[in-house]
């Protein structure tokens, strides 16, 4: 009998904890598979060898599984480590070497498109050097943009999130009788996924926000200041939702007009700051109260604002993923079918992790309005029912949510 | 029969529409009370003749008046506006002219330490022209930094959104195994009030955030780098929170080190942006990850954590006020009283507004713990009780909360 390894990889989202819990239940409860382990910190902890048995760990360590379920970010820790596309590297050997030190006979691994190029070049090598391990891929990420699948969870909880806290901050905006522009910034470098949702914010037709712009249309800062004017005819405050990512015709991001581009530690380029330009840009030309808002890491990381289909939809993913495994289909990613329209249904499915691995679904371009400064109803047709759900969190002694940590 | 009039003012925060539901309830079971009213936008409005008759528009207009409670920012819009010291202001007489149209018997105002300003100024004017309307304070603020009082409604709310948010930003910051720092700007010009809430979010003895600093100390960077340096010794992430407000010992704001002063259009110092420049500090002597996060205007208008305690002692002091206002107190606004410790029980008391308006309370001294990062055991124990309970609210069919609005 062999045992089953899990990870979590990339970046956090609220939900992928949830796939953890489903992917480790329906484990625990399956006679085919012996041990649960967890990788730390993904593949890169994976080749330190730092491995956590889940099953002594929290069933008989005294921990709740159930809170996996209410505690945001990743359990288990994740990482950003990219295999060599040489498999001559010394990591293959090491890894595979572990695996059967472990005695794992199946690899579950939770995250979006890059870490699935993990999933398959894992599955590759072992496929080529005849090696008996079951690879599979759980979808993960609030962006959104993994191609042969409806959507991805993490995605529902964190436009609920969007929706939410934006229409707090409009209510915010709105308290003074003054004229006042708010630029709220959120995530998305390629894509519009998440600045999208913010249209869920509205109460009624022709609410703020009035103006929300995706890094799938140009956007020109001299047309942006005459959306804003034409938005001062009938309001008193304007609220605006940018992507981080918007940029001009010729592919420069707005947030490097304000200066040079920065770069992290790790030499990736920062692209946070569209709206503290664009903020400059309005106080100068309106001379009305202006506010630029970044949203900021709350919107991958809050539970407040889960959403329970997103929740549900993360478990089931991950539950499926380890019936996969046991009925050994390799090479497989989890994926979401959208089943029925009204009442919502949606149901697993699966592909192959090649054909899914480092690609990236754009939003569709025909969801963007005309006038390149709002959404459709498609889109708000598509999104309503992976925000619906409430959770009740438990609660700690000191009045916030409980989590399960390592 | 005379009537009554209700307004709010200052800054919004998550329970001031409480505040509003307590004092309309109460005033509409009241037989000595005739018709309800609101001023738009506070006294600005009021002055402008703007005036909404609530029983019409929330009662028999098809409102719910039970949304207020769920409901964040101020239902009736508020300002900013200050009264003149000079009686001769042609203010007074046009304010005493609309209330006597109005035949307004009672004058309820929710607001801060200089919104007590304008009812104590009303309070002394009908006085001195032997006015016979009632003047009340309902107490406001998520600074908490309103003197003779235990404490202010909208701050348990602030304090459970910053508890649960720095909390959740812990879990982001440590989902990598990389070291980093994460610098979060918490609201506060001249107090620590919210930025002490931060320690609640740990869950065990030594967890993040690490560093805690107030206004209310002295902040050097150079300490700070030390004190940063520390906590690396037994931590690969930490987290650290300020006051937007923390400055050197000569007074200068660690928000100017980075350049000049910045203005808004109305004249006011920004503050915000020390978290900005304390990340460039840390960046340039550790070479590590760094991010800055300013949370931003949901601490104060967001509803997803608000504390049902917080909830109910600003339905509370609503209620309150009108009891009093019947009882023809007047120049008079609402405080609480903590009246036993465990289990917690606070009550109303009423103090005279001309003590309160314009005064400020500052978080003290001796709560913030030697080193000066940190708060005490004594503050957690005072904070506590405020942030207990939880609000399950009404969702649309969006799956977002309903608002009220006008």
């Amino acid at each position: 009998m062999k045992n089953l390894i899990i990870g979590q990889s990339g970046g956090p989202t609220s939900v992928m904890n949830s796939s953890l819990y489903g992917a480790v239940m329906e484990a625990f409860n399956q006679d085919e598979i012996g041990n649960i382990y967890g990788m730390e910190n993904g593949i890169q902890g994976l080749l330190k060898g730092k491995i956590i048995d889940i099953v002594d760990k929290i069933f008989f360590g005294g921990g709740n599984l159930e809170l996996l379920m209410t505690t945001p970010g990743a359990y288990l820790g994740t990482s950003k480590y990219k295999l060599s596309d040489d498999f001559n590297h010394p990591d293959y050997e090491k890894i595979f070497k572990i695996l059967e030190e472990y005695e794992i006979g199946y690899f579950l691994y939770i995250g979006g498109n890059h870490s699935m190029d993990t999933v398959e070049k894992l599955n590759r090598y072992a496929k080529m050097h005849d090696i008996d391990v079951i690879f599979v891929g759980i979808p993960k990420t609030i962006d959104n943009n993994m191609i042969e699948t409806d959507h991805v969870p993490g995605y529902g909880s964190a436009a609920k999130y969007i929706a939410n806290t934006v229409r707090e901050i409009v209510t915010d905006a709105c308290v003074y009788d003054v004229s006042s522009v708010t630029i709220v910034e959120l995530m998305g470098r390629m894509s519009g996924w998440l600045t999208a949702t913010s249209a869920l914010a509205r109460k009624f037709k022709g609410d703020n926000p009035a103006l929300i712009y995706l890094p799938e249309a140009v956007f020109d800062p001299e047309e942006f200041l005459k959306d804003v004017e034409r938005c001062f005819e009938d309001k008193t405050q304007v609220v605006v939702c940018v992507s981080e990512g918007i940029h001009d015709k010729d592919g420069k991001l707005i947030s490097e007009y304000g200066g040079e581009a920065e770069y992290d530690i790790l030499g990736q380029r920062l692209i946070s700051g569209c709206a503290k330009y664009l903020e400059k840009l309005v106080k100068e030309r309106f001379h009305v109260k202006t506010r630029a808002i970044e949203m900021n890491v709350p919107q991958r990381c809050s539970v407040s604002m889960m959403s329970k289909t997103d929740q549900q939809e993360a478990v089931m993913c991950g539950t499926y993923a380890t019936k996969l495994a046991i009925r050994r289909m390799t090479g497989k990613v989890v994926s979401l079918v959208r089943v029925m329209e009204d009442p919502y249904l949606a149901s697993c499915g699966m592909e192959n992790v090649e054909d899914v691995a480092n690609q990236s679904k754009r939003f569709p371009v025909e969801w963007i309005s005309e006038n390149g400064c709002d959404v459709t109803e498609d889109f708000l047709k598509y999104i309503t029912p992976l925000i619906q759900g409430y959770i009740v969190f438990p609660m700690s002694n000191e009045g916030i949510p409980t989590f399960l940590y390592r």
